[in-house]
């Protein structure tokens, strides 16, 4: 997506697509891949959430139009394949700038559908997918449990950020930036707090599932 | 989608869509799942499939213009987080409820799929991928054994219906509500049969798989 | 897709999606399967890669206007299912066909791109969306590990067929079907020397994956 609502949102986006590449070879990829596979995890990571996005929305795929997105990621991946040791020193602050990186995306998705003539909840939802399909698609792949199945805070800050957002939209329609920074600064506060003390779901929003498995 | 066919139509939709949403959470959540990752499965079991269907078709995708569905399907899923008990002592009335709305729905996809000028093979197609692939998704999702592996009788009564279906069209065109009824009906008994006896293939339709595993 | 760029397109094209059906059941099917599965995972298998390349092009999907496509791959499907024996035996030359299908669609793919006005780039990377989703899909579907977590080499022929066909195009636009020919010849060589001596890629090009498992 990348388009400039506000000027440092380009420079993000780059940073956001490396980084969810960088994050998804380090969190999906398994010994003995080979550099095809890591390529295609970190496409998938990277691209995924918006790609679906847009289908469902019946919008241009976003990286047919603006091909450094898609070099950007395989040029992330290539590092990550070969940089694994250095990466993973650096993970801490590459799940900060992950957390960066799903809260930009956040409001892209959420403007881009409000631009595109669909209503505030699907707005929300755009958001949603944008941020995690690609690494639940990811997951898939490399046979690993998926967000649904686990119980780390990721798409719930997405939700809060989202519904703020679209909130202060409607309240405060000539507020411009600020309703941006507010929205990424919600998403990134309660995703960053929950990387820290592995925030989740208190006890009685968990399933019981007394008889499944 | 929910378009009336025939008056009846829109509120056995609407219950379809709760019925999937809600046997989408008892037999694909697992203990620990947090109300986040339900509701997200319950999503995909109720609307996965039509969303394919609109996405092949190149028609809008049901859900964005018609919330109330959407609303109806996070509801459901909420109702079915916390009142699991309640739902699994109604496990079998819900499973005919499902039978019902899978018939409901493969007629609509049918007559959606035809207004759009496709021909009769790719509606029944259409029926097929409209009431498997939602149930498909939560299975992979949810690392469970889907459809596909199982010999479970699903996808054969929709298919049954829908050949059934499009021939009464093609025979008899003017007889409208009755071929609707037929189809939908025959849909109903093949899968309830399925249900009540643990239908499946007979033996020599399952794959002898003589060198694999 | 099958549109004729050269006369023998056709055929290999008839010859391609049948033989994806056929491989993909040997490849894919589980003892115990249903015929109705069976079918399932041809149709996934031999149709998905195309699938998903028109819907992310948002072109029409090319089967639901060739019908003859879908019956071609059901009719192998199910001559699969009944005559595996007698298709294990032949699985070589089988293979050796799949090769020749995937390095046929891949041109397709890459002129269908390209026709559509999207840059070369985007043109190989639906040559090999083409390639190999189908067969990922059927993976997942059967439990099975897919393309991204082996080392064979499957989709590097394609990649290379791909980059050799768009320069070709750019360096000789008067070339025509020897264009095409080359094209179809790297990727059916490399395919099949790897086929014949499984090769993979060098232990420097594979993930040493020093934290993950």
């Amino acid at each position: 997506m990348i388009e400039t609502t506000f000027p440092p949102d380009y420079f993000i986006g780059i940073i956001g697509i490396a980084v969810f590449a960088i994050t998804g070879v380090l969190a999906g990829a398994k010994r003995g891949m080979d550099l095809f596979g890591i390529v295609v995890i970190a496409l998938v990571t990277a691209l995924g959430g918006g790609t679906l996005r847009d289908i469902i929305l019946d919008a241009p795929v976003f990286w047919l139009e603006n091909l450094h997105i898609l070099w950007i990621a395989v040029i992330a991946a290539i590092a990550a394949f070969f940089l694994e040791d250095y990466f993973w020193k650096t993970y801490k602050p590459l799940l900060h700038l992950d957390a960066l990186g799903v809260a930009l995306f956040n409001v892209q998705a959420i403007d881009k559908t409000l631009a595109l003539g669909f209503s505030p909840a699907i707005a929300i939802i755009m958001g949603i997918i944008t941020g995690i399909f690609g690494g639940i698609m990811r997951d898939i792949l490399t046979d690993r449990p998926n967000l649904v199945l686990k119980q780390e805070l990721y798409a719930t800050p997405i939700l809060a950020g989202g519904i703020l957002y679209v909130l202060m939209l409607y309240l405060f329609p000539d507020a411009g930036v600020f309703n941006t920074i507010s929205a990424i600064a919600v998403v990134l506060i309660i995703r960053v707090a929950a990387i820290r003390w592995n925030l989740t779901y208190p006890k009685w929003l968990l399933f019981a599932g007394k008889e499944s498995q």
